[in-house]
């Protein structure tokens, strides 16, 4: 009995102006067909974990949307925050809740957010770091990387443990300067850190205890709330006061370094669809390199989009409007009903500060 | 006695999708000021010609645009073709229904779609034209050049001839390559061909006689109907069979060559707003050189634009949507409500093969 995990949350910042807070980008059908990214996450977990086993962690903002695009998850799998306390908190809800009902259930944690190609890799690549957490690892899916990478953490593999190519990870590695980053990948001792867990809730739990005592006991408390008419109550108690950390942070880093983590190398066409750069790589160019983002590409209603000496250009056409691009090459356009934005595709990162730029102004109705 | 003459044609197809084919460039506010290029027109030919004796000649589609935008006009000054036959036939009608009224009056045409910074020095400038006329010639504005335009026609300047520093025209130079351009302006015997033209109505009919006469026929035919209850039968009778040609090509290129063109050189801060890029040039920047060309500047309910580390772009922001553009330089952001253009200011004279593709595919709404 595996148990998968789906935390929802985070607005996807530098895919402004598609991804909103009110529509963030687990919410879109962004990678060439018609599913969001949240419903082709579910899907492809759902041959390792029934939908009784299936969790989505998500916000008040969003539970709605998140019940009506999985209409097959059951209602009281959606595990809905009342503010946001970060991953930690989200993932150890879910691990808590699960642990009532299966002490020592193995869980993974998988962001609704990313894109794997290759399914039946995905799922052996899972199925042994799922050995690996009955073996009392707390195992960190790392990703075989394809190019030095500034944008991610990287793991250091260390000693092989056990079968099925699970290695302890020495070292979590933050986001290293390129030169760095072509260090690690040349080394070949380096994998991505996707963010993708994989644990026996107890080990998890205990781990929680020794390095967040009180968020271990406020989730806990919460659990045991939580299948009874006391659930909202002890949340609205407790919820608010818990540590906000993210879970590499809170937990992961510390149980690193005391040798209870271990990693399996993936190949499975990961990607964390980060940015437009990185979304107009996902998919299919014409033979100038430029690619259109549609809306659902099974749809008949196609957007028009027309582009003139136009070379590797990123269009996410949205408005209805016609998009017309001349002479342009290596820029995004991204043309929705209230706000457009252009930018170069090597400045892609710098959305976010855009972003914040339209927090700092008051701007929140485009947010 | 001064007639004024405002031909307003002409789609301004390089400044799609702005101007459309129902709503021209020159019934546009473009220049910093409320008051559309033709508005700013009829405004500096006010202290010149009397509103009776200035005459706008303009097609079907954009006959109670002009009357709303002018509503000093006399609606009988305002003359409607009743299907585009170009600038010979446009000028022509306006010369044979003057000369119906004043056979020897000097009349002057101005495009109404074109730009004028210094009023005095125009006006200035038009007198000593409108001298020159008196004495038998046919009169072009000829510009100072301040750069080697390729996107203009030239000048060479011939003998003087009497006061006023009148000259003859010596011949009309099609618009040249940049190295001829180059030595055009290097050369100091070249002006640029304005397109305005201030003549003694009987001069020009006569020319128009000598070189076309089918379309002078016609057009007498029509003028003598003008006042008449039979104009619109008259009308629809002859014109759709008018010569189709520009009055450059009809009648001034014939008439340079028979010594009866002249010219006298202006410095009043012309500009023909040709495209995007021109316009980016005529208006205010901010200190890295961006332009947003506004609706109306006097509006308190300004459009949103949101520029970070962009230099030297040009925005018309026409949806009311916000317009975010981040890291890009020398790009021409066009936002209509139905369609929006993304282009390097050095293309910008693509935009009109642009519109061509559009015709070609048949969006006949865009146009």
């Amino acid at each position: 009995m595996f148990y998968a995990v789906i935390p929802a949350g985070g607005s996807g910042t530098r895919l402004w102006p598609l991804s909103r807070a009110g529509h963030p980008k687990f919410l879109h059908a962004l990678t060439g067909t018609p599913l969001s990214l949240l419903q082709a996450t579910y899907g492809r977990l759902e041959g390792l974990a029934t939908p009784e086993c299936t969790f989505v962690v998500t916000g008040v903002a969003h539970a709605a949307a998140v019940a009506r695009q999985l209409p097959g998850l059951p209602e009281g799998n959606i595990l809905v925050e009342p503010t946001p306390r970060d991953s930690c908190a989200a993932i150890g809800l879910a691990a808590a809740v699960i642990a009532r009902r299966d002490p020592h259930a193995v869980m993974g944690a998988f962001a609704a957010d990313q894109l794997v190609r290759d399914v039946p890799a995905f799922t052996d690549t899972l199925q042994r770091a799922i050995q690996g957490a009955e073996d009392g690892l707390l195992m960190t899916i790392g990703i075989t990387p394809t190019h030095p990478e500034t944008g991610y953490g990287y793991l250091h593999v260390g000693e092989r443990v056990g079968a099925g190519d699970v290695c302890k990870v020495a070292e979590f590695a933050e986001k290293p300067a390129i030169d760095v980053a072509q260090r690690y990948v040349d080394s070949g001792e380096y994998l991505w850190n996707a963010g993708m867990f994989v644990w026996r809730v107890d080990v998890f739990l205990d781990e929680l205890a020794r390095q967040q005592p009180a968020l271990h006991d406020g989730l806990r408390r919460i659990a045991e709330a939580w299948d009874t008419r006391d659930r909202e109550e002890v949340l609205a108690e407790i919820w608010p006061g818990l540590t906000k950390i993210s879970v590499d942070f809170g937990v992961m880093e510390g149980a690193g370094r005391a040798g209870l983590v271990g990693t399996v190398p993936g190949n499975f066409g990961w990607n964390d669809v980060g940015d437009f750069h990185t979304l107009g790589e996902l998919l299919e160019t014409d033979t100038a390199g430029n690619v259109v983002v549609e809306l659902d590409p099974s749809s008949p209603a196609k957007p028009t989009v027309l582009m003139q000496d136009a070379e590797r250009v990123v269009v996410v056409p949205r408005s209805g409007r016609l998009v017309a691009a001349v002479g342009v090459s290596d820029l995004i356009i991204v043309d929705t009903p209230d706000a457009l934005l252009i930018c170069p595709r090597a400045r892609a990162q710098d959305v976010k500060k855009l972003v914040d730029s339209l927090k700092e102004r008051g701007s929140s109705e485009l947010l």
